[in-house]
């Protein structure tokens, strides 16, 4: 029921652990890679904890995020304040208009509702993504144990055999995916957002946890899970946008 | 941080045994007293949750509620809904005109922002309840120990010494109180809801928790305590609205 | 279709004409009776209107508004801000609570959409307004006779046959009932509140014209008439409250 | 004040006039022109009202409509309904991403708020919309005369001598720009949208008269004039968009 269920917390490693285990991995993944190999995949709360302790280390990173253009004006706003907050740039990565075009031609603006969100975030969010990749050799990315059922066995390194193929520079190299704060607790971070005055998606305050697109996306009630707000016509082990669809791969093999 | 953080969890008997013992608590709070001498005070999700069970009990009880004049929309709506669901007769007591136009008059209709709460709520929420209780001989709360921290010692049943007084017919016998939800965990709460389908204020899908007035109440964020919500220009320690003011007494002496 | 079909303006003398007629007539409202005898009942935009002409007269007027205990949100704090603002004593009048108890016991909060809007009008406003006009020998009101079919007849200066009845101390002399903004069409209102600066109402900009209750009250579109957000479920031609009811008999005869 | 004073109505044509003007208009755009080389531009309830009128002329169009990617969540459902109301195939244009990345990186997401929208718009309107007329030779738009200063002397028919030179293929012959609503009131499509039961945008009951971007966007109050909702930080005579920017021409010589 609570997002604490998720996880079997006594095998976590300790709180403070955890916060030292996070730093060593950002501090690896942005020293390890020639400059511009490497990039933090920015849409919620979690990456801006990723930004704050990136920054606190005295590091520098560069930040992506995909705007799909069906985003909340929230959301918009909040992505200005983090990086007007940190001064960081944030690189916003766009649809080719072509493909969107033709998806919508056919099938209008609300597809996903009857046909399933995957189309759409192809579009919208896979094929930016993976362009972006294609010239990347590791990315960060904000992705928790705890968040959903397909996320359970979020290992803090791996190699990204989803979107490895994608480039023609870099094989037979791997490309490396960091998910720093895959055993954190969705309380670890809202505590410390509170404690470091971290800021956040206003949406977060009206019920909204996890938040993705706008017609996507749902506040939830008390002690809902979280992703219960994603894609809620749909089953629970598809709630993934492609992003991170190695984790599905994970589920179903279990 | 949590509400699970208020309470020793390990100190509470398992889910199943406090759910006999609120049934048991229910069945007596409402087989020994005259008929007309014992009510349950309504406002919150608790209180459905009583409802339900005593329904599933075969029993009856008789409901009252607060009507302060300043309720959100959605919480007479949500009253209403209960009304209709349960066919449970829900009596609305209303504050004494001239009492709240003197308040008004002299300090207008948000006094209680630079005055605190206390002359507003005692106006309009402990006076109708003071004059109601004086004609019972107990009465049936939803109140919960982890609910804040001025309610961590909150007993199944306790004597209500704080309104007791109130009363000339009942001296010299006391006024029962019973907390029959007193040892649930807010999860319990929204497990049952979720479970039996009971129905509850819509402002909970827009990130509200524990509701009161309109103007007094705000939604929360994640992992922000229910109470955070509740006169949040207050410290927590006088968080209470006059109502259960004895748990106030229970925390400043401890 | 627009307010200004439902008068003929070449009808209406000029504005600055109409504008003198009501600083005349509140002066003659003001000035011929004992203290006290007279007041202005507060609801709407068109009320501080006249409370600013009242204060640029250099005259003083005693103000009530009538308080449902079912009004927005943004209702109280723009009473508020109106008493702030002129620092002018509103005098707040609630309903009798055993009127309001009987009738939500017996039909819930709600039976207005299944009954019409007459019974909880007359426990809500018709009934504390009778009492107070018990105490006047005149009143004033904000009434426009472009606001609805019901208004379209409504004089400055008129004997209210409705209420007068009502006081036994005022027998057999008459309750006077002053419309000093009889003639003003509703752009006449908000020009002058945008010149003169005049607090109103923040729901005027979401949409709502008349505001009355918040279960009664909509929004309108363009170009709808300022009434079809006042008790959409009704006809037209039952559209007052019972404050102004002698406006429907006028109706009715013609 | 009201959007009546914008014109002259004692000139204008009457009703009836003018419905069979726009009539014959539309037929001649639709017929004059190759296949493919005359369409529709689609945003307003303005052209809601065109899209009806061509249907019930037995007529076709070809129509689209400019995503920016920052429209309110109501307008791509309007455009949905319209879609699906109409069984209208409907062209999303979207911006270059390359444009709107440069943009952003360099000045954030809301850079129209401190430097002006024609930016913004110059991105995200004007460029997909210049790349769609070059492969016009005729346009059809919702403008009317009375919406703003800017569009007081819109005629029927015109040659669009700005966006004209933009296709190889076209010149020299003139790109026409068709206006068939432009002698047609606010109050005259609001009449006929209810008349004819047209679909029209959800937030026109919310108090918006006048609809763009989310972000430059926002309600207005009774009798403020619609455009005071569109870019309310800059000057009346510089609210146009660069769709209509023709008009801004013709204001300054004027």
């Amino acid at each position: 029921m609570t997002p604490l269920d998720q996880v079997n917390l006594s095998e976590l490693p300790s709180k403070n652990t955890r916060l030292e285990q996070t730093r060593l991995l950002l501090q690896e993944a942005l020293t390890s890679f020639e400059p511009g190999r490497v990039a933090l995949s920015f849409s919620g709360a979690e990456d801006v904890v990723l930004i704050d302790l990136v920054q606190a280390l005295g590091l520098k990173v560069d930040v992506f995020s995909l705007d799909t253009g069906r985003l909340h004006e929230e959301t918009y706003q909040f992505i200005d304040t983090v990086r007007e907050h940190y001064r960081q740039p944030i690189e916003m990565l766009y649809p080719d208009p072509a493909g969107v075009q033709t998806l919508v031609k056919e099938k209008g603006l609300f597809s996903f509702y009857r046909d399933g969100h995957g189309e759409c975030c192809g579009v919208r969010k896979v094929a930016p993504l993976r362009s972006k990749l294609a010239k990347l050799d590791a990315w960060i990315t904000g992705q928790r144990q705890d968040q959903s059922i397909t996320r359970g066995n979020i290992p803090l390194r791996e190699e990204d055999t989803n979107f490895a193929g994608s480039s023609a520079e870099r094989q037979p190299s791997a490309l490396i995916k960091f998910n720093p704060l895959s055993e954190w607790t969705s309380a670890d971070i809202w505590n410390y957002i509170r404690e470091h005055e971290v800021p956040y998606n206003a949406l977060h305050d009206q019920g909204f946890v996890s938040i993705g697109c706008q017609p996507c996306t749902r506040s939830v009630g008390p002690f809902e899970h979280e992703r219960a707000g994603r894609w809620w016509w749909e089953e629970a082990t598809k709630k993934e946008c492609g992003l991170h669809s190695q984790n599905i791969i994970n589920v179903v093999q279990a």
